[in-house]
């Protein structure tokens, strides 16, 4: 760690959001914070055998009642035992009328439980509070759609139309909690590096070539804002005026439609710096993420290890492997005669064959194995994927395989070393998309036959990404790879023009368990690059960007960053399915908020205002009647 | 400071940007981090005597050329000089050539200033930098819009338009770190209460009630998002959950059309806790700010003064006296006879006489005074205004008490103590209105004749406010004063039904040098209690917050908060013209994005994909053709 931040006064970042200090049972009373400004002594996480004898004031949920007597309040950091005595039948009577999940506050005494009630799975096991008067109370309707109670967890449709009931499991308090301990962490690295906490616009234009945007209607006719999709544009003019570090926990939108895990609002950590390098952003992320790091989880290894684009496709069919199981992808073309691939696969073109193996401590099923194949076949149509598997009696089992020579046969055995439980898939098709297709099985195959360390993680930068690809619906077009502001390798610069497919580019993607968290370039800040690299290699209408390109001609320094994804990090960071468990008030899928079901109509007023009329899409010439 | 606090790594919140040890010009050597990541060794604000005979490597804009061997760089932390040796005139032709504003990296050795050369205004004035290479540069266009040069700012529409050229500016970026500086303060002092950051969703339904929401059309056809107007209902939402604690920054968005130093997107500080009450959170504010205060400045007085709603109009007219001067509104009405009055103002309604007088230290010019007499005027048809003044020869001029009698006249020339250059304003009419219009007065008044202290910040406390008052427009309904979840001052529960415009809400606004810069309250927790204020009291419909009734049914704490304006809050404490001095990418009073012309059109494959169609306003049948 650098030593700007050493002697920090707060926790670097700690999991559960309890200091360290007050975990523990041994009687110290530990100094708590949670209590200042509030009508309470202590919170229902806070006492300990050292305050027996003490007066306290507890406030929380009523979460669990029994024996006529005893009362489990609940609050943020804990949980602490009440016991009613036994000749305070009034107040009993009291609290009985008050339904599960109602809140309370109370004053009373805490004592030591009897030895026998002791409970050290708890933080405050050792005591309970004697309760001599009941002070507030807010009941909850005995109708609630569900409680908290571990052993059955709600649907995760009633989960997220009642988002405030989700919210009181731990689990998701504890992931809030992480992530904004952990983002604060980050945000002090960042400012004790001088980088400053700059916010951008969230009401802009549209970028051209980027991701869907929202558009927002202005009071102008038939003019919109566009909701930025990040503050790229602004984070290099910032470096243009001058700013010369830049960071924000940035909000951005994109409307992708319904994706698994995709929400059309998320939250990016946006930096950006003057006069630097890859090598600098590299170690700065690095030292940022170590700083950042949960205090309860092994620190990530630095530095994080570094491959090409190329390589990692070579070895992983992906370029964000999981490198956390090191199976690589065999090339196995050269075991194969020409005449073998023309029966296997028949093809005028170039093929590969290519393999991956795992080996399992059991038999792995059939079936499942089978589904798999099922499952990838129909997203490589030009691939023959099949997969193999060695049986009881040690014998490979696999449909093409069986086709070619006894030779063909033994070498690939030798190769995959094809003993034990080891089972995989072969590809056979052109290079490219058998890779791909093998590498989309590696992490499946990992899930079915490797136990990963839930505290594990790899972190890997991929770097010499190719700067433009040929766009997917007319590949006899260009489009960026990542962003038109990318600036390409010194290296490659001669071959913009001349082939400009082998172009790398100075960008580079950071890698966590097999998902992209963060991606970052050096950018282009000569205006005539830029301008080339749009209009001419792009063939992008400039107009739009008129105002960045001025910008660079005005005296630009050479500067770039880097853009993290905090949802996905802390999804993996808190070991959670989905990123919405990472999410206060997540959408669904299809973008809906099932709590206050937006979206939802708006007025008339609200149409003519904004100068729009809704058209129904079956009909296009037909329009809702917006009463005007 | 809570004790919480004590021996915090970081600085407060210093109002530069520059540690304090590196502003000395004595010749130590700072430790700065400024330069870690990047290709510079030094900034250009670091370079002191103790430096002298290093080789450093330096990057900047060029800010200034002369004698064919200066040249003056320039980086956000301040300038160096450098000198080009004699005979190293290719270095200078070279350099020559790059225009001003052109960024520029070099290589040389730290001398010491001949003596006769020193600057000691400048923190780098005694060294300077003898350049051996020029490693990099960007030459800007000699086309440059403007530069910034301080003898001559460009106007504000070309600054708004180049924005990233006014960035520049020493004062913007000095504005930019303090806001960073002192919100990243304030995120200190609210994590270490235990306090989680937590992020609430952007895209949402509509707010009964609230400000003009801009709408987002979404991919269900007649199916909108509401850009929410402030985090109010997710934050009572998170205290449902039973976060306990929670704290945004919190981008809001309110399309309140062209209204001067407003802006359509702006930040609000935003804080909800559970189980407290109205003197915990002015506790918790008054020790948030005093943290988070610029170093530089003198600290604000704490606790901060309060006041009711209704002392507040009496004395100063208005419900965010700026009390840096004390001047408070004279009640004269008892001076004056009942004839006097039907003579002066006639009327069937009760008409008070009101006046606010100062005291100049030079005569204050008729012709000022004049035009503030026919501002207001229009503003308050209902009242007499009148300017009054001292004049050379000692004598009362004013238009009104000319036609009084001669004890009225001396009373109120002795009640307002009218000696010197005393001037000031009489208000005969309705009594609410009169305080109103001198309420306006009494700060055009200030800046007549006072010279405030730019370092004199008071605070101030408005509470006890009405919890609903008639709509504007329909005197004969309600609305909410503040907004519909405020709760009612326990003491005012009974007059609810019975006269709810006598009710007091337990709210309380944070007023600033006059500007109301925050506003909070206790929130209803009781279900039933919410339901009877929004449905009987206010006639709204409760089906669009139904989710919020619910939570409340099903355990809700009580608990309260509080929201701080701070793109206000930094203008302030900045000394700045206008809020937009203090956002980096700030909108014009129209709403516009001058410098990438936003709000702008957008295509019809987005208009078809969002089911919408503009409608042109002055024909409101015809559309503006979409090319469907």
């Amino acid at each position: 760690m650098s030593g700007v931040l050493r002697g920090l006064r707060y926790p670097r970042c700690i999991g559960t959001g309890v200091p360290k200090g007050s975990s523990n049972t041994q009687g110290t009373i530990s100094t708590r914070w949670s209590s200042s400004f509030s009508d309470r002594s202590h919170s229902c996480g806070d006492l300990r055998p050292g305050h027996v004898g003490q007066s306290v004031r507890l406030s929380g949920w009523l979460q669990f009642v029994r024996m006529d007597k005893f009362l489990v309040l609940r609050d943020t950091h804990g949980q602490t035992q009440l016991i009613i005595p036994s000749d305070r039948r009034d107040l009993w009577g009291r609290i009985r009328e008050l339904p599960l999940e109602s809140t309370l506050s109370v004053q009373g005494q805490v004592l030591a439980r009897p030895v026998d009630q002791i409970n050290l799975k708890l933080d405050t096991g050792q005591v309970e509070v004697r309760v001599s008067e009941l002070l507030a109370s807010n009941p909850a309707s005995s109708a609630i759609p569900f409680l908290n109670r571990g052993y059955h967890a709600a649907k995760e449709g009633l989960q997220m139309e009642y988002r405030y009931l989700a919210l009181r499991t731990p689990a998701l308090q504890h992931n809030l909690k992480v992530r904004s301990r952990m983002i604060m962490a980050m945000r002090q690295f960042l400012t004790a590096h001088d980088f400053v906490d700059i916010e951008t616009p969230v009401l802009f234009r549209r970028t051209p070539g980027g991701a869907q945007e929202f558009v927002v209607p202005s009071r102008t006719p038939d003019k919109f804002y566009s909701l930025v999709q990040s503050p790229q544009q602004f984070k290099q003019l910032l470096m243009v005026g001058g700013l010369d570090r830049y960071f924000q926990i940035a909000k951005c939108f994109r409307d992708e439609g319904a994706k698994a895990d995709r929400q059309p609002e998320f939250t990016q950590l946006d930096i950006e710096l003057s006069f630097t390098n890859p090598d600098h952003i590299r170690r700065l992320v690095e030292q940022l993420i170590v700083h950042s790091w949960p205090e309860d989880k092994p620190r990530p290894s630095t530095p994080f290890l570094r491959l090409t684009h190329e390589t990692c496709l070579k070895r992983y069919g992906s370029d964000k492997p999981d490198l956390r199981f090191e199976h690589q992808i065999r090339d196995l073309t050269r075991v194969f005669e020409g005449d073998e691939l023309d029966f296997l696969a028949p093809s005028s073109e170039p093929r590969a064959v290519q393999a991956i193996v795992f080996h399992s401590d059991e038999a792995v099923k059939v079936k499942t194995v089978k589904e798999l194949e099922a499952w990838i076949k129909p997203q490589y149509p030009s691939v023959i994927v099949s997969y193999f598997m060695v049986d009881s009696t040690g014998q490979v089992k696999n449909t093409l395989l069986k086709k070619c020579s006894s030779h063909v046969r033994e070498r690939v055995a030798a190769e995959l070393d094809l003993t034990g439980h080891a089972f995989g898939f072969l590809a056979i098709g052109p290079r490219a998309s058998t890779l791909k297709a093998l590498g989309k099985l590696r992490p499946e195959l990992a899930r079915l036959c490797l136990k990963l360390d839930p505290t594990e993680f790899k972190f890997l930068w991929v770097e010499e990404f190719p700067l433009f690809e040929p766009k997917e619906n007319d590949p006899n077009h260009l489009e960026s790879a990542h962003h038109p502001f990318t600036q390409p390798h010194p290296g490659d610069i001669e071959l913009l023009t001349k082939n400009p497919l082998c172009v790398r580019g100075l960008h580079y993607d950071l890698v966590l368990n097999g998902s992209e968290i963060g991606g970052g370039s050096i950018r282009i800040n000569d205006a005539k690059l830029q301008e080339h690299v749009l209009k001419d290699i792009l063939g992008e209408d400039t107009s739009e960007l008129q105002h960045l390109l001025d910008a660079l001609s005005f005296g630009c320094p050479p500067h770039g960053g880097i853009a993290i994804g905090l949802d996905r990090l802390l999804a993996i960071v808190t070991n959670s399915k989905s990123i919405r468990d990472v999410i206060a008030f997540p959408k669904t899928a299809e973008g809906r908020d099932a709590m206050g079901d937006a979206p939802a109509t708006i007025s008339d007023e609200d149409k003519q205002r904004y100068h729009i009329r809704s058209v129904l899409p079956t009909k296009p010439n037909d329009e809702i009647d917006s009463g005007s």
